[in-house]
């Protein structure tokens, strides 16, 4: 039960789209990732799904809209809606997600990643 | 399903001490409050309770000792254990917990909110 700084800990990320862990509430984790480029359209079958911007511009495309959030910005993607982040630029992320949440969602494939707590 | 902003949303909460939701995701609401002055005692018998400070430096007393967290930095208080927190100036804080929980834990008193969304 300590403080966890975000900034301490998004320097302790060296690969883009692989969030780490960085605390468990109840069922979920909060974990933080660094974006840049384009990931895969996937949904999530159980799970909603958190995202806060904390550094960047993320663009979250929808199958008929694009959602684009600043920093400071969050949205919450519910289980079963396809989606695919893209972030042009570097991003920082914090993630909220049930701890059953696979990055890939139902997809299994070379963008899945098992994460790690930091 | 629409991007939502920090900084607007705590623009809207007139009162201290008043959490207001600003999304919902599984089981847990996200929710926004502007703290200043003193809170009570209390724990939450069942849920865990993460804090993220967005502007300025919040204490968490707990009974063996004191966290402070400044901007940018998060806690996670686990059911079970009582706290107290306090903000010398204002303190614009966001919360995750599920919906069940209540401002004042197993208190019910004054200081007894019910959230409501904004």
């Amino acid at each position: 039960m300590e403080p966890i700084n975000l900034a301490e800990k998004f320097s302790l990320i060296e690969h883009f789209w692989s969030p780490k862990i960085v605390a468990e509430m109840n069922d979920s984790y909060v974990k933080l990732g660094k974006l840049k480029g384009e990931f895969i359209w996937h949904h999530h079958e159980n799970e909603d799904e958190l995202f806060l911007v904390v550094k960047g511009e993320l663009t979250i495309h929808l199958r008929d809209r694009g959602l684009v959030l600043h920093e400071g910005e969050l949205v919450v993607i519910p289980k079963g809606v396809e989606h695919c982040p893209v972030a042009s630029e570097e991003v920082h992320l914090l993630l909220l997600e049930p701890k059953t949440t696979l990055n890939t969602g139902t997809e299994i494939n070379d963008r899945t990643v098992q994460a790690e707590w930091i």
